[in-house]
């Protein structure tokens, strides 16, 4: 295993410390137990969002603290769910009089201790969870997976919280971009868990996953290496069939890096993506193409589409201040 | 090989077409010959600044053509330099009334094929040339490489010119901020360029390449994998001995990816820098963390120091509005 690292047991905490170093003016890190959270004041009566996970998506959800975005972020030790305590102490530390919203992605860990939390919480609060991973059926057992469509509820609700949204209307904007939001991945490699050490599962050299999850889940097929326009088809294609945009229909599209592939590929597949619905007269009005909602050092991308309307549009441009999106501040 | 790519031969196409796209507020590329100039209007009158070089480093260069930085980026193929023609079709896109500024990177094509177009250009123009990579001795023979120190020359002249500076001035301006930068990497594994298919070099599983260059140059030794404080310590000193930062000297600290070391890694590491200066009492007064000036999929990172003073901290500050940086605007 080839990583910049001192020891596997001090990586998550030391990575936090110099995450928060590096930007001090957004973010204050909590250690114990350990959440981060915006140091800019929040309007009395604002509604505080809180996300969390476990780490190694970075810059998901630490990178997303800041003005217009999250008041807060728990995050786990790495693809291990964050503990109740931690989201407690991150309520109390950023509670502003407007209640508490949990932005969950749907695994059974983060659920269970995002419900224990919010059951402890003597503050009125809610959750949204999100769950875009259209690789999975809808109907799967424990339900779909979260992945980067995250990134959309928590920059949407984030603004509407900012302009005064209370509780109610923050968690019903959440479940509408959930809602209008479908992702699915592909990889080209596993990624490498430190505490493992090794690859978490083995591709052959002339294959690929598609359908995969954030966390090295292997995914729905296991294909032979194919042609990017041909990948992108079957990836736009799994999106098409779940959102069904309609001529004219804005929406945002969102290609995502896992973690080690690199901006020239990332930009060639945003532009296979956008033709792909501009073809079928989908109006692409926003885009977003970057590492966002990493898996450590997983060679991979996933593509992302919203359907958009005037409100979330105005949410979307709405000023941001963290680390990872910065705009309009 | 594995890569996101229809074809060899219009990969970089492709990709700069997904790129301006994505980022159709900002860019407009011209196909033949290849350039993306910024969209947005200069004040009449203003220095014109055009970077360029070989691709697979995004998202330099292109990527921070825009508002308060480059008004052009001349991409050549990949690690292959640009070349004189696309140069003059970028300078006459953009050329404002107030001449042109090169900015180069110091490698010998580069360096050529600018020389060309500058002596071939009909309206005063001047050149900046960065050499920033301290793991070659000053007095080497093609001089020294330049590297992620580029970044900070760019954001730095393309702020002066934005609020009136002239072509002497921003040229002053860029030499200036060049001789107070040192930048040194290191690499855990090589890149693979498209067109060779396999790695550039080869790396045992327990081995790192100290000081390596941005095109998979091999660096200066080979040594055994060592902790990230130790990998640290050895950067650190290398540009310390450089530039000699005293007590309480004002710095702007960069800890730069190669392009598949997650984020998770860098933290890390810049907090481990953070702490080797702050140890000696200099002042980090600000700081930039991620993926820059890569390597293509190249594991690894860099770490550049520039000694600031209050005017190259108020240049820094000043607003940009580039796909790759972005704030005040």
């Amino acid at each position: 295993m080839k990583k910049f690292i001192n020891n596997v047991d001090t990586l998550l905490e030391e990575s936090l410390s110099g995450f928060a170093k590096a930007h001090a003016d957004i973010v204050h890190y909590n250690t114990q137990p350990h959440f981060v959270r915006r140091i800019q004041t929040a309007r009395a009566g604002k509604v505080a969002l809180i996300s969390g996970g476990g780490s190694g998506h970075e810059p998901l959800h630490t990178g997303f603290v800041g003005e217009g975005m999250l008041d807060a972020a728990c995050p786990g030790q790495i693809f291990t769910s964050p503990t109740p305590d931690q989201m407690l102490a991150a309520a109390q530390a950023v509670e502003n009089g407007g209640g508490i919203l949990f932005i969950v992605k749907n695994y059974a860990g983060d659920v269970m201790n995002f419900e224990i939390a919010a059951e402890m919480l003597e503050c009125p609060n809610a959750s949204v969870r999100v769950a875009d991973d259209v690789s999975l059926p809808k109907n799967h057992s424990t339900g779909r997976r979260g992945v980067a469509g995250t990134l959309l509820v928590e920059k949407i609700v984030g603004a509407a919280a900012e302009v005064g949204a209370d509780l109610a209307a923050c968690q019903a904007l959440g479940e509408r971009v959930n809602e209008a939001t479908a992702s699915i991945g592909v990889a080209l490699t596993s990624c490498t868990v430190p505490a493992l050490g090794k690859p978490t599962f083995d591709l052959a050299g002339n294959e690929m996953e598609m359908g995969v999850g954030i966390h090295g889940e292997r995914g729905l097929e296991t294909l032979p290496l194919a042609a990017a326009t041909e990948i992108v088809e079957h990836l736009a294609q799994a999106i098409d069939n779940e959102l069904a945009p309609e001529k004219n229909q804005p929406v945002l599209l969102h290609v995502n890096g896992f973690g080690a592939t690199p901006l020239l590929e990332l930009h060639l597949i945003y532009g296979l993506a956008a033709r792909f619905w501009e073809k079928r007269g989908v109006k692409i009005c926003r885009s977003l193409v970057g590492n966002y909602t990493t898996s450590l050092d997983m060679a991979g991308c996933s593509i992302t589409l919203t359907r958009l309307d005037d409100e979330l549009i105005r949410f979307w441009d709405a000023p941001v201040h963290t680390a990872a999106l910065r705009w309009g501040c």
